[in-house]
């Protein structure tokens, strides 16, 4: 990138939101748009932060005794057919191969691993002794939306990691899907300071074949809701269904419980939504592969700024830091290119500094300069890299509380989600309501029937007036 | 798996090779067939090996300034046009999805991602400010192999790494073209202890669009030997046929040189069949996830012998150790399991053991077993895995020596290539020599023109009788 191309963000985040995203997502070579429709190519920035959510989330379900296999991209047609909604359910976004060897079955690219893993859980499992069995893969899946595409929230392909696993009892595969769940919502809110609402889908928007499924929800800025994972409750069905048993101690035939759980690269463009500016993207420290940048700054002295920005890189090794000494660019240039890709922190020495034995942090959430002892670098940058952590969450929460409303009657509702509000509301939970609902507020859905639910005996619902299950988040999210 | 199931392998690994690997990799859970013929699922004991492969290597690459990226899985096919021996090469291995969207284009799965990936670079290159380019990819590729498969040595669809770099210059491109070289020999023989042979591929077997490749190969007991990874120059070709070009320091437009290199789930099967023995396999130390297992022994005193052994499992936390204290299997039982997993070595601990205040290790290499006092058991645990790792790569350093031949003569040549030896042979490197041996010596190919040369001068090739150009390693490999 010579000197005269460097073009920042042309638009506000707030006057137009949607040409925002997709300048930051290019500008700040987070991704590309491939020449097929609706792929997307992840470029180094954006799957570095991908890369950094799967060391965290890996670690974790390790120590929960999950273990990463790897099963084929296609997948022969009669699996899909083995679970009715399942097949009903991702029938219409599959996509098929032309080879088909020997026998004359079709097979389609995974939009998700269910039946292909299944069928093999059903020749591994035989006793009460090989359960819990928890296998988990990252891996590539595609589903052929029809809808309008968006890198990292809507694609055609994308990354995530699909964990699937088998218990014995219910209670078990109960505890399992909400701990599950419980670890999406701490690596959301703590690593990618994104907040999110936690709760259970509606029957209308249930996982094709499960019992039930939990979810957490977030609230972008544009005003829409965004599934964030899910961890769905696959009950007995697709054991029935793939004759799954297992001898119990109790010495007969039975049959197990299921879960599968997933997310996706879409929380990369949860956190370039939640947090970016019109300067560009901001990357929360705990998932930035270089946490620092440092910009030597010279007019006079160059060699002895820039011997003294080696030798920091060198103290300030642990965040991983960017020296940025390249000689045909002018600081400012600099600090514009690393404001759009989002580093964390800035730090700047400079003649002055030296002399002052100090250096000069940045922080890219709210531009504050703090001048720094060399004495005590690594504390303070360690302080400040939390602080910004902190802040980004703060700030993205205000946004959900704002965000968030209630209403008890039609015409409020419906003004509450023409407002972009996520608008807690009575509801029946009958799919043939949330139908109407879609229908009548120009495609708002139930997101979710939050864990934190106030009274609702005595509340009717929002759309047909019969008697209130639950209180529902409404919005037409992403 | 209950008490009476138990099976362990059923035959020789000298007597039937090719059933001995089939039963290794099924019962010691490493793999599994697919009902899709050439497909293979991965399960977590092998794919663990894996993690680990990718955790070293994407270090190694990482110090060496290549970043991850990810690119569509589906290539237009005109991209595979424009390359035109590229195109050949992987035209008849393509499959092609039924999805093609508003253009008449069609997609087919990736075999390997130079077309879509430098489709991309030829956007991304304007200066040779943005070089050197260095990015790599994890991930899954396709390509409809006719051929009969094997778990992990020949599938349909496998998992590998594909570097793509783009230099300012030939020299440039040449240097790290050999740089990767000698990390995927460092790999092998460090990490997985399987030793190799480096060199060139003759032209005959160079990558489709390439100028040249670089090998590592290796030899299996059974006599055949195995590409373990290629690094490729590919010249100027791809750049000019993609469209990618710099404005040099010269300030003119330049073509850029281009490399691929890549190591794939091959390099699992390659450990299985060089380390395994009539028990099972055997998983370098350096490449397991549960460096040893640890066995209460208790006739008596099953409490105390079992606290004893939680404890150990504290005190050895960081070999990442199997508790293994199932009441329901027998000691023996137990041996026999772990010992067909391939677990480097095993911790036996009794009520003998604990009056003596000493563990007895049990290495899986060579079955040696050695009493240790627990107050050196840290320090002699880590000098025995090393020298498990030594031993394993001492033992096919063996095979690889003793496998290696010389013929200067066509008779000799064809006697030996059917002896299943690698034999060094002078050669004219003319593709169509290399035809005619194949032809003749039953499918004997050249695997490579090894980096450490004796004197050509004065040689005739082994078939044509015109002057030898180089000694190649002909074998019939996998």
């Amino acid at each position: 990138m010579a000197q005269e191309e460097q073009k920042g963000i042309t638009v506000k985040k707030e006057e137009d939101f949607s040409e925002w995203y997709s300048q930051v997502v290019q500008k700040a070579e987070l991704a590309d748009y491939s020449q097929i429709k609706g792929f997307m190519i992840i470029r180094p920035n954006a799957y570095s932060i991908w890369e950094k959510i799967r060391s965290y989330f890996d670690k974790r379900i390790k120590a929960l005794g999950v273990r990463n296999a790897y099963f084929p991209l296609l997948i022969p047609e009669s699996f899909f057919k083995k679970e009715a909604e399942h097949a009903e359910g991702f029938e219409p976004e599959l996509a098929w191969v032309n080879r088909t060897d020997d026998d004359t079955e079709r097979l389609a690219i995974r939009p998700t691993s269910e039946t292909i893993m299944y069928d093999s859980y059903s020749k591994w499992i035989r006793s009460h002794r090989d359960l819990p069995l928890r296998i988990n893969q990252w891996c590539n899946v595609l589903r052929w939306e029809v809808k309008q595409t968006k890198p990292f929230l809507r694609t055609r392909e994308f990354l995530w990691q699909e964990g699937h696993c088998v218990y014995e009892t219910k209670e078990e595969c109960e505890k399992e899907v909400k701990l599950i769940l419980d670890e999406y919502q701490r690596l959301c809110e703590r690593m990618l300071a994104v907040p999110v609402i936690a709760g259970k889908k509606t029957k209308s928007e249930t996982f094709a074949g499960a019992e039930y499924s939990l979810c957490i929800e977030s609230y972008m800025p544009d005003g829409k809701a965004i599934q964030m994972g899910t961890s769905h409750n696959l009950g007995q069905g697709f054991a029935k269904a793939f004759g799954i048993s297992f001898l119990g101690k109790d010495e007969k035939p039975n049959t197990p419980w299921q879960s599968s759980w997933g997310v996706s690269t879409r929380l990369i463009g949860s956190i370039i939504m939640a947090h970016g500016d019109d300067n560009g993207v901001i990357i929360p420290p705990k998932v930035a592969e270089n946490k620092l940048v440092i910009v030597p700054i010279y007019f006079k002295d160059k060699e002895k700024v820039s011997k003294k920005a080696k030798e920091l890189a060198k103290k300030l090794s642990k965040y991983n830091p960017i020296l940025d000494d390249r000689d045909e660019y002018k600081p400012g240039f600099k600090f514009n290119e690393w404001e759009l890709k989002g580093i964390p922190l800035r730090v700047e020495i400079g003649p002055r500094d030296i002399e002052k034995k100090q250096v000069v942090l940045v922080r890219r959430d709210n531009g504050e300069k703090v001048p720094v002892k060399l004495t005590k670098l690594n504390e303070i940058v360690d302080e400040v890299l939390e602080d910004i952590q902190k802040s980004l969450f703060e700030r993205a929460k205000k946004v959900l509380e704002k965000g968030k409303d209630k209403a008890s009657e039609w015409k409020d509702f419906v003004k509450k989600i023409k407002d972009k509000k996520i608008v807690l509301a009575p509801s029946c939970l009958e799919p043939e309501c949330d139908e109407i609902i879609k229908d009548e507020t120009g495609g708002a859905t139930p997101r979710c029937v939050p864990f934190e639910q106030k009274k609702i005996e005595g509340e009717k619902c929002i759309k047909c007036g019969k008697e209130a299950k639950a209180w529902v988040y409404f919005n037409n999210g992403y």
